[in-house]
């Protein structure tokens, strides 16, 4: 293709490097000896300010990964013959290898859903198990904050789902990978992280980093009181980082200022961007995104040739969809290129 | 009600008792001291007429349950990071309140289907996972024979299951709690046997006997060679029988004369005359059965008039949908009487 | 050998049969219809009757074998993040595949004992885990009564164990594959069961009928309100029985009149003769039985002529150790006959 | 005390920051945007540069932490049904919560060593189980290098294990989290890593960077063919990291000039200095160190002010014992201080 590729790739956010403040916040932090496993001042901080985020004393458990910190705060949250309601699109359920089956033990129920949107009636349906020895009882309700389709919930959807869960006796997970990236969207005060997690009844939040321009720092909040268990389990699950501090000193940087809203910011900006850029072409049936990612349709000849220019995802190879991501550092001219390289491959303009 | 109800129930075949025959097994076997755990004469004996039935050597081991020898069987079958395929109605998804997932650590990959069966062309879509290290790798694909539905697979679909799982390096269960029934259905002879299984490519058989007039027997059947550990995991799993003689004695005399087929013929032609004699009330929407089961609509009034009156499970409280079983010793005076109990409280007649 | 050898074999008591009026109460108990997995009056009576024996409401359960017993007692018992302790004897330890390991996920620390008796002071060692989240966390002790070097605890060092487990947090399991000889040992009344259970404030037991002339019928008693989720695990891990009445009717028959006690007496009797009979032999190095076996020193010659006579199990092949276990069927001619084989061989007599 | 602290601690190597080097990798790695999980050129340098270090085509997966590497290698390994055999003193034993357990559902069956170090002898008692379905299977040996007890086994050692490991069938796993101390012990050379790993006879090794000036950089090192799924395990136990290029950056780094030796040297270097400044204090009861630790014993008092002055971990409570550990970049000056403070507290000097 005559078309130069953008500097950045749009297969996603993961493929970015690190933002250079976290990076100084990791060198600064690399002062002598201090404590190890989260014993030191950096993460007391990070705590602190997590907890000023959250306006609510949660217990915070910094973690190597996503799919790490989903597995901590999951099995935090579950009883002995529980399972796990989630939406089949959920991160948990389709890109990690059946590792809460695996180190949990626990069945995922997943439910279809066009959106990644799980509904509060989508659970009536499962509840009829309960009590009945022979069918898995559902005891947590896991939610994606934006979900994997790129849409988001609202404060008052989470808030129905957390009631009828709770109604029934269950708890509630959010898979927040890119809460961020939700959060901004929302307005992005803390007021908006608020409403849509603990505000909302929310009992367990995964608070992702790595996505958003950190190096491998994740977060497990979770509603004070409710796992005082929970520190084993992220030992017990290989979680526990040794130099806790260099995580810490990063959400330190991350939350004390808004960085973490900021470079979210820019992601969902590209992608709308991107979206606008595009959307005339009627082929690629793209809808508006909340967030970070456009989910198109492509040709299988059309992909391909895409894909060898500038890498991206495939996203569902039984309808020839595919996934275009932005991230923290994609520029006005990586959409640019992105958008002239597509145009040219599917319009042959 | 003013009709008696039934001496046996139509709630479900593990409402029976003992056949009286292998009442007398086992009371012929309890002679004296033999070695436990299997390495006794009477196991020797229903390990060799297994091996006939199959005409192939496969490896035989009883268990104590049915759970416990899907469990078994799937663990044997199992590589490590691969899943479970098997139909949404299957028994291992919704009937072992997690068991699979809880003691083998696998995902279930449930497939929905109209009528509990599997088809071949249901792997294609989650074959696209193969190879990709973030996702489940679909490894053993289960099916059950008769189906949960009460509906049963022809030897041919079953061969269709087996070469597209084996084509693309995936291994197949048959979970036979009720294959006595879907043989029965085929015609009853080793031969229908060995075409819905060995003959059509299965790998592993649970090969139920409880259901079918057994006190607690059922057995594993493995494709020799393919799982030289399965006798450390029967263990592991707690279903090693140690004074299997009583297992097994009950087993030699099922299989010596086809009394396991006599018995399963019986229920299946009672559901068949239970279905005769009711298919002219269209609102119980029932289809014909293969083997031992109806799955009849009432409404929640007629439904709870019945219950009372002679006991029958729900089957899906979502749809108003209940089921109906027949077992070894469900008599025509049985069938008659819960025909007449039903009429009138359906049709007020 | 020019010796006859004995009838019944001195390997183990699982070797042996069903005692008559078991077998009797399972014909009686296989009368038509009756709900499965223990909503059935068999069921109900055989509760009652637990609870009169332990003079508290507890929680009873049956499951199938003696290691699901176990498995589903330990996990109702644990918390996450903890271990089991136990003697480097216990038949949880070296004599089921690592079931709890595979099952429960659980670290056993083991603790080695000369006599097969762990000590309340056997815990301090391990506590000083407590709090420390690197280190597995002592949460279950559980011992072996009668333990499995047919030695037994008294009451009060049942108590002091309890005492030292609950003034740390941790609960007490007994594994009573063969609690019925240790009571018959302290005297055969339900007080003595009593003292050596839950009025020592063990939280659960394994109760064994199977070793005690039962076809497969055990039950886990527990502290009431202490595992209210015990029910989900015992299906979850397949230990679920579907005719469960069968187990059910046995155990009425057993804790109706002391027949429990009488076979257990039985065994523990032909025990104490066989070692009155040989205790002239030095070189056996046997000490009197609390319970139904001893543990003789063979020379390597001397035991495979004995073995190929009449079988019985190495107990630790790194010393010559053996086992001869006594049933409830053994006879006084059995013992006469086994005595006279192993004069004839190790005295050359 | 009078005498100021040093400034680094002597508590763990873990408690010490990044080596300048290697955050500057970090840094040079972070530019642009690279495929994620390992599909990128620092990965690709780093896993050619440990198959010249081992001289063998090494299947390399980069994990986030050492309990990670280590439930990794060992779930690579394992076949259905098989134990780990390990030091009592190991990590995996006693310092990871029971995280092989839980994660791999696998019995460590652990034997005490006087020096942290198994023995080839050490097997044969546990063989005789092999074959025998109630006992769990002896499957992996894993010895660590450099022990939990500042030992070191020399190249025969390992290699005399491993014969006996491999002639029963068994493989052999070493835990490498302070694999370069031993390697500066022994020499430095990639000869001295190659004749005490897979030149030995080892199967798998955790290759630990953190403890040796790293960020959250370990590595498995399996021989070829070994383990073709490890990958899927590396991802399920949530070991795979997304930005996998930081991590190897740093290796290749420690790797192109032998920094990983230099660093260890330093460690090794300083803990031998304290031990000899130390050393004429008989009560302390040390003995010379192989590698960058000591593990004296103290009286409780004199434990308490100088854990106070200059923090450092207990090692064995019961005994009285500490442990002094160097790091990478503890100074001659560091080790002066901390030998006066103790002299000071413990002497009266």
């Amino acid at each position: 293709m005559h078309v130069p590729p953008p500097r950045t790739s749009f297969a996603s956010d993961n493929f970015s490097g690190i933002h250079p403040r976290y990076l100084d916040a990791i060198e600064r932090a690399n002062d002598g000896h201090v404590r190890a496993y989260g014993d030191d001042p950096h993460t007391r901080e990070a705590v602190a300010l997590f907890r000023e985020l959250c306006d609510l004393d949660v217990d915070v458990l910094f973690t190597f990964g996503g799919t790490g910190a989903n597995v901590v705060a999951l099995g935090s949250l579950l009883k002995p013959g529980e399972s796990v309601v989630c939406s089949a699109n959920a991160h948990i359920n389709v890109d990690e290898t059946g590792a809460p089956e695996k180190i949990l033990g626990v069945k995922l129920q997943d439910v279809s859903t066009p959106d990644g949107k799980l509904r509060a009636t989508d659970l009536a349906p499962l509840l009829h198990a309960l009590g009945n020895v022979h069918h898995v009882q559902p005891g947590v309700v896991s939610i994606t904050q934006a979900t994997e389709l790129g849409t988001t919930y609202t404060a008052t959807e989470i808030s129905d789902i957390c009631s009828a869960a709770h109604d029934a006796g269950l708890r509630v997970h959010l898979d927040g990978a890119r809460i961020a990236n939700a959060v901004a969207a929302a307005g992005g005060r803390p007021d908006d992280f608020r409403a849509m997690t603990f505000g909302a009844g929310v009992d367990a939040v995964s608070f992702g980093g790595t996505k958003n321009a950190m190096l491998h720092a994740e977060a497990v909040l979770l509603r004070p009181g409710l796992a005082p268990r929970a520190e084993y389990l992220r030992k017990q699950f290989t979680q526990l980082p040794s130099k806790m501090r260099f995580a810490s000193a990063q959400f330190v940087e991350a939350l004390r200022d808004g960085l973490w809203i900021t470079t979210a910011t820019t992601a969902n900006e590209r992608a709308r961007d991107l979206y606008d850029a595009l959307a005339d072409i009627h082929s690629l049936g793209m809808t508006p995104p909340d967030v970070n990612s456009v989910y198109p349709l492509l040709s299988p000849a059309h992909k391909s040739v895409l894909q060898e220019w500038s890498f991206f995802w495939d996203w569902d190879v039984n309808r020839g969809q595919v996934r275009w991501m932005t991230s923290w550092d994609t520029t006005a001219d990586d959409v640019s290129r992105f958008v002239e390289g597509v145009r040219s491959v599917v319009t042959g303009a």
